[in-house]
């Protein structure tokens, strides 16, 4: 509970952004699957700081280890240990922060919550546990690919008020990974980068909207009823640090439409639904949208509560992103991963299967 | 499993549109607390259907009775057992559907995943299952407002392309339940009973948004990083039927905002965050938008694949809502509130009160 | 949690001894499974009370309905719930009882937990609610029979000081269910049931050990290291009312042998780690056995603390049973059947299977 | 699953005897707890080889890193993560084992479970891993110590055929760490130094039982009815390599008794029970006895099973204990006392507690 996620196949989480490590038990996976290093590493540099002038400048490799769980390279149905040491620490870096409570952070709430609280860098609620989590996905990313060729990608859709009309109509996502903000369309992408940049001079931040699609997903994904696949992808996007909306399809638009336009009739070629009815995979591409709120860690002053209950000034100095959203693409995609694969495998017990199974 | 959510105060479903009885178990809730069987019966009258001219003309009294759990007025610890039956089956209706899957419906994906169905009016798949997620929520709802005065209420904001401003800064959320389609404004209500008296003549229907707010959620609900409050809330929103988007706070519209603009800062009185923050209540009210397709069921034509694997002409006759959106507003405010009471347990181990509990 | 046992395939149970039903929902099982009405009330019947002269003389008909999860005569995939109604409570008998903790039973314990108990004939901590284990679980014991030739039985080995030398070298188990004592030696059971006589006309009660064997069950069950299967089953025991303790295999005798005489090697026939290795089944029987202490409900005078924390003198009046192994037999073999058939469906996703699953 | 045990405190164990670390991540103990790291350390050396003659002669220092969860020597409420690093590995040892299934051992199994398996050592099913659960259970233990009073001990109560006739009545408990076996009966603890000698001469190994008291559990621990104090405990002690019987109180000695005798009536002064009533902790010491089967390595001469499916004589070369029974005493500690940690957590929400707490 609280720091795992998954039904059969789970991850559980561990670290703090100033620990010695940060780091992820992937268990529930089945023993054979092929461990590709190389994959999950370059996974790991996509989400890792510096890639981009608008990043954070704190350079962390993000090198990975595993210790446990693979043997000659193939899972062995053991639990996989993935451990990622933190190199970049300055702690000193934020001493300043020590008795204030950033707005938008998680510093007011833990200190209530917990009665104490990791005041380095954010702790335990630092973003920086999200890359263990990219190094585990990246396995039930190879997994899906290599046993269901299911295909999982995220692109960047919006940044503040720069996005594209019909991300899911649009052709050539493959051109994401072309520029900075994983935008494929390489018109709004450059606007995009000027609106970051031009934030990060002004020492503020932009939100937006990462769109995901998930290929191939056979009918069948998904526990009814408080295991629904949209329930459970859900849960894994409000996972995420600063993500404030999620939908699925047309979402928050299909409320907005007739059920006779909504609807995914035999005879249109739509996907309103997102490729999930009933909280099942249809067997269409599944489709959502995730918002991002901006960063909440800007250099223009703000008003803070401090833990003395006052109210002071101030201007967060330190390495940060100026927009996130093209960091949490792999992050989308990896958690996706784990969601579906964790429901590949629940699915294992449906009908047909198990009659196959079991045929004696 | 699949048909139990919660972490320590759990909800499981069980039951079909169809058979006997309908119900559900509710394990965890602690001993001595009251239970209100008029306050359930309240919550089971506001979800039922028959309560205006656009819903479904099915006439379910929804009279429940708890079988386990209670005695003498009040809970003994062990789980809650509640059946409600299923009085109007009109399983004749359903003929006609047994052999072609509704757009919009688990019909086609129930049969692939499972290999077999209960075709009678959704099976399991009907929202006619949530009658006794109400019945065991007013219990949840009875709990959070004794013991942390907490108030959870939901109101229609916006149906079809008729929708409230800005519903978080409406006063007036209490009128809400004076009309039929439970929207606080008069003006926008009597436009949004126009509308879907109008989709009811088409023989269509309309989707739409509830908004809710929590009141008087204390600071420290919400399990970092996999249960987060948010996380859990949005989970138990996706579980309900026509469910498409969720959003918190700004939700969508924060993507849009800069971080100086968005933060919750200790001078604003925003509430930008909608009262959660990485994933734990920081003290503000809960604010949540629940995004609904439009209903599937439909009595207009459409092009509907059959079992034979061949598109067929449907017009979906039966008794059904044209817009579910007024009785989906219990349902989202005793999810909500099975979410908060089981956030309110797992808090119960945070550190203060560990220590008054324990003290010796 | 609490009230549910299983990890992808749960119980979960429900209802004290004098309410209007006990029952379970069973969830998780596969879809097209046979759902055989007329073996499960063969299975109620022979925990059912009335079956001898020394158990208890109330008469319940246990005649169970199954009100969801089954169409057309097979499982749907969905939560299969079973309804057994309390026909013959006497809550009358235990007015007596209202102010007194009956020694050995869960009167003094639930009063202290809870703050409250209902009196009536043990409530919750009643043996009565194993009624709808037994026939979920009969439902778990067709799927592994029919599935995977599985078979499961328990005999009562020994009663008081009365016991098979070997239980698990006895040749004709099948003769168990031919007395009344379900002890498959027949002069054995001639003298366990002249025990039980003896016991019951002197107000008294005897306990005893159950043995039990499951045949056919194949290698790989088990999920180490936390569910092992030994360790699963053990938990379900220790679930049963009474039992104070598990062994498999030689068990406690195992304790007295040397490495050399205990380990099963490949040129002995012997099975003393009770076919499971390292928390896995090996391929042989499994054998374990469970011990029950003497029925705690006596009419022999005892001292017995009361709700204001005085002594008192109490014979406990009433319908009870001199020794419960005999009617325990089945509820071991359903629990049992519960636990593999958990194990059969977690175990689809061993290598092998998901190969087989996802080939293309 | 499968690598997790514990409900709301949680164990999560990773690792093999022979990568590079073994860990766990203990999650879910409130925030502001005290972590002794020498009390820690204590912990591990109690369960470190090479504390006498007779115990393995590979030199583990077992010095353990916490890389997560604490913070100024208290917990934060975060998942506590710990590494223990192999520093002893020589896989080299185990070439000869690379094709042959030890008796006894978890070879076989892994191998047909898994289709594959790391040979080195024993890997996962090594009792190696048990040494991260001694680090955990051991910050269990201050827990209870420090906010219950809860004290866990365990001793050897018999190796073999030597054994304390009635253990629970022995005066001097605290003696039995003043030796080798762990039997704070200095007699019995000679001749059972003595037994062993000998069979580690001769090649052989021995078996036998240790025996736990929890003194001071508050009344109310343990959940009914699938969660019982005593079902979770004897899960967690067959999650122990080598346990083959687990008995609460007079255990399988009830099973010989009369009611009327074995019955803990309010003027008797005994504890057959062992201090859990249908479930629950009743206030008196928790008290039970697990049996270990003799070590399956041996170097005798063996006729064990390839890979092949041929029989071949095996002489386990390396370094093994000739009785694990002194070293696994810390372990059945704190797995004990994790369970009862688990379970306090649990009963935070008591109904007393629930009304204190949220009293306003």
């Amino acid at each position: 509970m609280a720091n795992r996620i998954g039904h059969i196949l789970t991850l559980t989480s561990f670290g703090e952004s100033h620990g010695p490590y940060i780091g992820a038990v992937l268990d529930g996976l089945p023993a054979g699957i092929v461990i590709d290093e190389i994959f999950i590493q370059k996974e790991l540099d996509r989400r890792k700081p510096g890639q981009s002038t608008f990043t954070t400048s704190r350079k962390e490799d993000d090198l990975f280890q595993i210790v446990s769980g693979v043997f000659e390279g193939r899972s062995t149905g053991t639990p996989i240990t993935i451990l990622i040491p933190n190199t970049q620490q300055k702690p000193a870096d934020y001493d300043h922060l020590k008795d204030v409570y950033r707005p938008g952070h998680a510093d007011f709430v833990y200190d209530k919550k917990y009665g104490r609280r990791d005041y380095r860098g954010g702790g335990r609620s630092s973003a920086r546990i999200t890359a263990a989590w990219v190094a585990a996905g990246a396995i039930a990313k190879t997994f899906l690919d290599q046993h269901y060729n299911i295909q999982i990608q995220s692109i960047v859709s919006s940044i503040h008020k720069i996005g594209m009309d019909a991300p899911f109509d649009f052709k050539g996502w493959d051109h994401a990974e072309n520029n900075a903000v994983r935008c494929p369309d390489e018109k709004i992408a450059a606007q995009m980068i000027q609106a970051i940049e031009k934030a990060k001079a002004e020492g503020d931040s932009l939100g937006g909207v990462i769109s995901t699609r998930v290929s191939n997903c056979p009918v069948g994904f998904g526990e009814p009823v408080f295991d629904k696949l949209n329930a459970d992808i859900a849960k894994a996007m409000f996972s995420i640090n600063a993500v404030k909306g999620v939908e699925f399809g047309l979402g928050f638009g299909s409320s907005r439409l007739k059920g006779s336009e909504n609807n995914d009739t035999a005879d249109k070629q739509t996907n309103n639904d997102g490729g999930i009815t009933a909280g099942i995979s249809n067997g269409k591409s599944i489709e959502f949208n995730v918002a991002f709120k901006p960063v909440s860690s800007i250099s223009i002053e703000q008003e803070a509560l401090n833990t003395m209950n006052q109210i002071e000034t101030l201007s967060i100095k330190g390495r940060h992103d100026s927009c996130i959203l093209p960091r949490a693409v792999p992050i989308i995609e990896v958690m996706t991963a784990l969601v579906l694969a964790d429901h590949a495998l629940l699915n294992l017990k449906n009908a047909k299967n198990v009659n196959k199974m079991t045929e004696r």
